[in-house]
């Protein structure tokens, strides 16, 4: 996406992630902030002073702050905008109009901007004007109802889905209004209008089909599939280990490598049916096996005879693991303020792309992005001198 | 994405959840399925003998059956690919090439098609050919072991995030090579290879920005927020909702609201970090004074105080709500076999969308689209019959 400038002014996670995602693509990213910034940036931990939350997500942007309370510095926004290829945002609905930022602003600026806005419930409604936090979002869609422990309490998704799943279908709507634009010739494109409510739903499709059609109602499952067996965590003389067959006929190759080929023709077991009607019993007696030797031992054995398995890893044994070596998981920009910083890799970079750039200091860009947009070095500094 | 044809021989879960977004955008998706059909055609549970699973994730899509064991069902396919801009695939690296999919057969065939491919780990790599599930990748990445109760074991995500993370950021690949090609002219683009475990990890770049550079090892959390409260459901007179205060000076707010003034300079509550100290006694007291009420009645008192909150729904009380009918969550189609079926709505489908189509019968445009190939009625008669 070299040659597509993108006018960020996201805060927080949804809109961040998605820029991070179009930025590791070779767009531009020209994130604007408040005098006080992107409310990430204090957040904790922080390493070299730098908020790890803020520091991961906006990599690969420029930072330009203005005050958009004052005309000058909204009138430099639209001087901004008017060169630019997409403008997102992810305030509270109406919030941007206050900035000079309605849809009709936008449009009589620049009338080929691709325009996104990320909220908890979409523009209109009666819902658009109240306050969204991922856990809210995750409460309301249904997203915790199914999530947590066999029969136990609702939980909260342990990452930040209502966010990221939002970013992600922004991106993708941002993509297809450009894709309208440059390659299909539209002279506009329609707004995109992400729910973060709206995604969450669309993350949770195949639960609002079971409800819809069958009249089922999912509760939380733990890690236990449904209607397949085995197809879970089990423990070994170390750490848990998942094994997940995935067809009947991986029944009789799994007794085999184990080492328990009397299980094989078990009647108890051996169908389909009996064996998830029999699944404790059966649970008891792969844990009481398995429990004989460490998970890496198991974990070959499973491999060599393509059961599909893995460690039950968490974030630093599989950080560590020569699999996020090989398959580079991480990649090391260098802060101005402090030393090197690893963080996530894009999945979707290029495997070419030039290493990825730090997240900037607050406003480190703005006298640069002023001066491209023609303002004069006076009028540069009463616009970069804060407190105004 | 009127006029993009996409050839999908994709299946199950990953790749269908990317291309009935495309679809949803306008693109026309061919569905490629041996005579056997896509396994989750027979995925329980079923509505007028129609697998919900495959109903929700196939809308908008044409199926095509052809034997790609046969050359003659392969030549079938290749004059597809022919007119084709997109190939998407999520087979276990390798197998395509047996259908003459490989890398170089697609680019002889048609050197501008866009192509894709999702699997577990990549198409290279020392894990390329594991078999993956859902729960391997989700267990392997970490995503686990952050999720559960507080202090719980590693639980998996209740809804698959390990195959539909992937399929958005398939999308967006799709999206970017389309963009490349048609609005840049790039005469070919890379294949887009997406690894779903490297999408797991994408979605936990917090976890491991905190690993990386502060050493945390976080684990599962469960609802609550590990810096701030109250951010968590709190019990009422029935059901459970979340409150959500996002900044300091939502507290003074919050307690006058709830009308528990006396609450807000309680030296143990009034400031946020004696409060996440003292959460467990703050959760006593809140608990007991919001049981003395529903939730109807708390749900409105703190929105008209503009406090985040939610009812903790359940897939059914969101899906009946007024909510869900406002916002058009739900979309109906007419199927062939049985009445009509509703199911979530694209959440970036145009407003203006025609109304959805019913995921196809096995095969039921096999004849249409040989036609449409060029094929004459003795051939598509051979070419349709099975078994052959």
């Amino acid at each position: 996406m070299q040659g597509i400038r993108i006018v960020d002014l996201t805060s927080v996670l949804s809109g961040p992630y998605c820029t991070w995602l179009l930025g590791s693509l070779g767009a531009e990213i020209i994130k604007v902030e408040n005098p006080d910034g992107d409310m990430a940036r204090v957040s904790p931990p922080f390493k070299d002073g730098i908020s790890l939350y803020f520091a991961s997500l906006n990599r690969n942007k420029r930072s330009l702050v203005l005050d958009l309370k004052q005309p000058d510095g909204r009138e430099a926004l639209h001087r901004l905008l008017a060169t630019a290829d997409v403008f997102i945002e992810n305030m509270r609905p109406g919030v941007r109009d206050r900035l000079g930022c309605s849809d009709e602003d936008l449009l009589r600026i620049n009338p080929r901007l691709v325009r996104a806005s990320i909220s908890g419930f979409g523009q209109e409604g009666s819902l658009a004007r109240r306050p969204a936090y991922d856990i809210v979002v995750q409460a309301m869609s249904g997203m915790m109802s199914i999530n947590g422990s066999l029969g136990g309490e609702p939980t909260r998704v342990g990452f930040s889905v209502g966010d990221i799943a939002s970013g992600l279908f922004c991106a993708i709507g941002i993509l297809e209004r450009l894709y309208r634009r440059d390659a299909k010739g539209a002279a506009q494109t329609p707004p995109v209008d992400v729910s973060m409510l709206a995604c969450q739903w669309a993350c949770l499709e195949n639960a609002f089909a079971r409800y819809l059609n069958a009249g089922i109602v999912p509760g939380p499952i733990g890690s236990r599939h449904p209607s397949f067996t085995p197809f879970e965590p089990y423990p070994t003389a170390d750490h848990d280990i998942v094994i997940a067959l995935g067809s009947a006929k991986d029944w009789g190759r799994f007794c085999q490598a184990i080492g328990r080929p009397d299980l094989e023709h078990d009647p108890r077991f051996e169908q389909d049916e009996p064996r998830l009607a029999n699944r404790d019993l059966l649970d008891e007696v792969l844990g009481a096996h398995l429990r004989a030797h460490p998970s890496a031992y198991w974990l070959e054995t499973l491999a060599a005879a393509a059961i599909p398995c893995s460690a039950v890893n968490n974030i630093a044994s599989i950080a560590e693991s020569d699999i996020a070596r090989e398959y580079a998981a991480f990649s090391t920009v260098e802060t101005a303020e402090g030393g090197p910083m690893s963080f996530v890799r894009s999945p979707i970079a290029p495997r070419n792309a030039p290493p990825e750039r730090a997240a900037p200091a607050l406003g480190q860009d703005t006298r640069d992005i002023l001066r491209e947009l023609g303002y004069g070095e006076g009028e540069i500094e009463a616009l970069a001198t804060f407190p105004r």
